[in-house]
């Protein structure tokens, strides 16, 4: 949750009026994404979210992430579409930052999801990998498993602290997935952070993905696996079987997995858990003081990892040849 | 800005049920209000703010803020009005701690305000305090004269390591206040914490008032006392004289201070400045772990409690007898 940045109200007079949007009626910071500030911005005519780009995202992916969103909207995918200004730019800047206006989307993301909740997302997955197959800007994936080594190096010396044997066990993973990870996976846009908190639903069904801002050019089966690790399991970190193939399946059924990448599940679905455990690793390590974000616990995926460490076959996911 | 507590949604639905507001479109924890959680509730009729009331505020003083609220709604005074479920009742539970829903207002808050703002303010203000006149609960203010001593105790082993000699001028403004302090002013219910991010503008009017959690019972003159500390210096903490002279005239066009009121507003000023040091010092010094709020600065109004020491007569307010 975070607002990072405030907002005058002349500034936003000002950023406002280089637009056609109505007048202002209301402007509120939103306790939601990690990365940016949000706002929920009201005006006589319409609700959009103003983010305001913050130093961790690079302002040369920007046209990416915000064309990425235009091009799925365009073929009828539902998520934020940027607001382009009276001179026809998406991109602008406000208190010194990037800053965007995209449309608001209605919808409450599940907390606790069920098997029908995973369904819903399979389906909106595999929608998402074939919206994107035309998209023609690349982004190559920055946080995939060239980039593990180097994250970990940046937590080890007080990796031990966190968890006993974390820098053994960290090493032989690293060492493994160097060595196991597919090369020649169908590939693509994938979205690469779709937890729930990044999934409207309304009266249960499927209404809106938000937060493109990993958004990548990478194997569409990691994308799944990333979904395996943030929807299938418990708050007690007990494996979902049934949430698992209820995402498998739906996927399937739009998108086919071919032989190769359901081979594949269990290796991305460790590298996804890996990734996750790395990136909070190293947060947990380095709160700043004065932090406004409360670290999320790596252990949670490090409790993950050793699932998928166990699994043999794809099955286990309730993905079928 | 906070959300200190998430909400399911199988929860929230459960609370809802209670109440009679049309179907759930969207639900966001709101980056505002550091004492409680707040989130916008939209659903297919109408926008409310969901509150969960936190430890900082006491539960056995919840039926004076929700009366209180009603109390002034129903006068005109535009205020968040609290929402009855379909027993009544304003106050319920989610999640384990006490919670109600409270009408959406729009607007927006101003971040540097001119004299008209204050002046909107004045006006505003003294309605308020005309509104409450006849509000038949009362509630001590926990945070005034006699609290300051012991508000001072929790923070002073520390206090010279926020500023030198901090102890020893904290201590002589409390002996002065307790000799100074006026005891026979007109008192009735005030507002207490009218901040610029609790009063909203559309269009350069004033639009509404809101978080009313510190609200008692107390002084006129303190609550105009308030108000000049959070509204008339300027963000490098100089005096702003026309911002003051805005408040305080248009506070008097609606309900006249008397000359003891005007007379006693130096040392309101003193007290008001003292009182929002001494509660920022002992957050300062007690940032906890994780937190999710910025400590707000105590020399701020450290500053601005030298800047009332060296003022003789309410003229400099802006105060005419």
């Amino acid at each position: 949750m975070a607002v990072y940045t405030d907002v005058s109200s002349d500034a936003l007079d000002a950023f406002l009026a280089t637009y056609d949007l109505g007048r202002l009626r209301s402007f509120k910071g939103i306790a939601e994404g990690v990365e940016n500030s949000n706002f929920l911005l009201q005006t006589t005519a319409e609700r959009y979210i103003l983010t305001l780009y913050e130093k961790r995202v690079d302002a040369g992916d920007l046209p990416f992430f915000l064309g990425l969103l235009d091009h799925l909207a365009a073929r009828g995918l539902t998520c934020p579409r940027p607001v382009a200004n009276a001179r026809g730019a998406v991109l602008g800047e406000l208190v010194g930052r990037p800053a965007a206006i995209v449309t608001f989307l209605d919808g409450v993301w599940i907390r606790s999801p069920e098997p029908r909740h995973c369904g819903a997302l399979g389906k909106a997955l595999a929608g998402l990998h074939q919206a994107g197959a035309d998209f023609p800007l690349a982004r190559p994936n920055s946080l995939s498993v060239e980039a593990w080594p180097a994250l970990f190096e940046a937590a080890r010396p007080r990796a031990d602290s966190v968890a006993p044997r974390l820098t053994a066990d960290t090493q032989a993973e690293l060492a493994f997935l160097r060595e196991a990870w597919p090369a020649d996976l169908p590939r693509g846009v994938i979205h690469a952070d779709l937890f729930p908190d990044n999934v409207f639903f309304l009266d249960d069904q499927l209404s809106g993905l938000i937060d493109f801002y990993f958004a990548c050019t990478d194997a569409f089966a990691y994308d799944l696996a990333i979904c395996i690790n943030a929807w299938c399991f418990d708050p007690t970190g007990r494996f979902q079987p049934a949430r698992a193939a209820a995402l498998v399946e739906a996927y399937g059924a739009v998108r086919p997995l071919d032989p190769r990448e359901i081979e594949a599940l269990p290796v991305l679905a460790r590298g996804a858990a890996l990734r996750f455990m790395l990136t909070r690793l190293v947060d947990w390590l380095n709160v700043p003081p004065g932090a406004l974000v409360k670290p999320k616990d790596p252990l949670e995926y490090l409790n993950k990892l050793k699932f998928h460490q166990t699994v043999s076959s794809a099955a286990v996911y309730g993905a079928k040849r």
